[in-house]
């Protein structure tokens, strides 16, 4: 069943504030006429842009605060002095339950340093994670850590696979997510301790996700499976790669096409070829991360992108909040740390 | 000064054996006429080859061995069964001085294990890595280690920045090469230890090297520097990521060329254009890891590469036997230990 739903907006954040929050929310509500949304910022400029989109704003809440994070402050800093920013006030009204997702474009290393602080990690989760949308020949997948941490042991890679499947299960509509364990080939050094930890957990240990065992870098976007398992040092390193591949591979392209009268005029006539290869490569359609593990859904959009790229961090919000994706998660993770504590005794019967 | 070089060849090793190592060397000799060659293997199927490649021929010796190592044999079980095997016998030519260089299209792990074992690291190096040519749309550069550990410590990842400026500076031909340590971009959790601790000593020591401090994934397809330092995993998985993504962009480019007759006329006028963009792309143009660290140059090509690939692998090992490089790199790391000991001593007066 579809319920309305309330998001929590940053308006502030990212590289252009209210002129890509705004325009985006409204494309997002065409999309999804049962969202609702509050806007947390310098309400001159927020309602300045509201002004122009009518069927938005008779959704929307607006409320003022003077104070920002900017782009520049380390988390630190943002925790210090952020109290009572647009950022702050978002992730409030989460946990508050005012609203049932909170969406920035804003500096990443505060809003997961906020984020954990005022929505608080979920019973038994040490390390929250940070997920991507991954987009795949097939379709898409979910990759994560991407860098909320440095390094995670075997049961903390458990547990992303687990949260990396209850977010699969939500928007992919599959009950039991395929899930890989990102591992290097050589068969040498083939995983670290953790990693071998990690798989040793997901194959012996009964849970609510298909664990298909390693896979390789090149793998991920064959989509051989929903989820990718991978700590955030290696995670983050992966997904720059990859968008830095594709835009070179775009420069190399663009190039190609311009080199002679006969390309350009070869490109001209492939145009509408071309618009579907842009359209997949388009960054903007898989635009958001997602901070999991946490008492709360917290969306990151990218800083420097438009309306159409924040819609899609919007959008991702909302079906996230429309899953009941939390609630199915706390019990995934009580039935997992159950388990666990069974093995962990069974195994040292003195105790 | 271009000397005359003799080239060691596992002909039995990758996917095709002498059917590819042979035409693959064949080509490389035409671009450096002073190579000359010493393939291991099977007489018989070797021969076969050689001799529809009489140009070669006059250039070659051959070294007749039954035993060969598998593609699935594990590295302890290559190092104990594999004595005598072609691998084996073109690494030991290199130990023994009969060889420049050693290039196999073998089984990675047992190459790594074998050349480790024959060729032994260089003085004050714990461990080796392995480095790859990373195509950039400027021209190239070397990511190393893309896999033969996992984790690195500070100082060795300093080791890998020497080792890397040395192949840097044989195959690029800059005197001090630009060398970056890859990194995460949130600044929460930037850098682990070991990151830190390198950018220390990178940053604190006098090198020959251009140290230009962190870069971020997205970056080294830019062609930002001509060195990118990072850990096994991470460095192995980001250029199975890059290799996946060129890949799969591949695919969504041929998928959309072909969806109507106007873009198929219009590829085909382009096709000056996509001949360019398809060298760009071609993986064969930069085949070949080095294991950099040892006393000899051991050059590991693709397994499942053709002769024009094979033969990139073979440039390479020419390349880097032709500069000079150990020689050069030996003494650059005898000055880094140098200066690190006498920093530690400086630090405790009392030892």
């Amino acid at each position: 069943m579809v319920e309305p739903r309330t998001l929590a907006l940053d308006a502030m954040g990212g590289d252009h504030g209210p002129e890509v929050v705004i325009p985006g929310a409204a494309i997002s509500l065409v999309r999804h006429p049962q969202l609702s949304f509050i806007f947390y910022g310098d309400e001159a400029r927020i309602g300045a842009v509201l002004d122009q989109h009518a069927a938005l704003r008779a959704k929307s809440r607006l409320v003022h605060t003077a104070l920002t994070v900017s782009m520049d402050d380390k988390p630190s800093q943002a925790l210090r002095r952020g109290k009572g920013s647009s950022m702050w006030l978002a992730l409030e009204a989460v946990k508050t339950g005012e609203a049932h997702a909170a969406v920035s474009a804003g500096n990443t290393g505060a809003l997961m340093a906020m984020s954990r602080l005022i929505l608080r990690p979920m019973t038994g989760i040490e390390r929250p994670a940070i997920a991507a949308l991954w987009p795949t020949v097939k379709s898409e997948c979910i990759v994560l850590d991407v860098g909320a941490n440095i390094g995670a042991s075997g049961q903390q890679l458990a547990e992303f696979a687990l949260m990396g499947a209850a977010m699969a299960r939500s928007l992919f509509h599959v009950e039991r997510p395929t899930v890989g364990l990102l591992n290097v080939g050589v068969e040498e050094i083939k995983g670290g301790d953790e990693v071998k930890d990690a798989h040793a957990i997901l194959k012996g240990t009964d849970l609510p996700l298909d664990y298909r065992g390693y896979i390789e870098g090149d793998e991920i976007g064959q989509g051989k499976v929903d989820v990718v398992v991978v700590e955030g040092f290696a995670g983050n390193i992966a997904l720059k790669t990859a968008e830095g591949t594709a835009k070179q591979i775009g420069q190399y392209l663009k190039d190609a096409m311009t080199r002679s009268w006969a390309s350009k005029i070869g490109a001209l006539m492939a145009r509408g070829g071309f618009k579907v290869l842009k359209h997949k490569m388009d960054p903007r359609r898989v635009n958001g991360g997602t901070f999991l593990g946490l008492n709360g859904i917290a969306v990151k959009s990218h800083g420097g992108i438009d309306a159409l790229g924040f819609a899609s961090a919007v959008d991702l919000g909302y079906e996230m909040a429309q899953s009941g994706l939390l609630e199915r998660l706390g019990s995934d993770l009580d039935g997992f740390h159950h388990t666990l504590n069974k093995t962990v005794q069974g195994a040292a019967p003195g105790a």
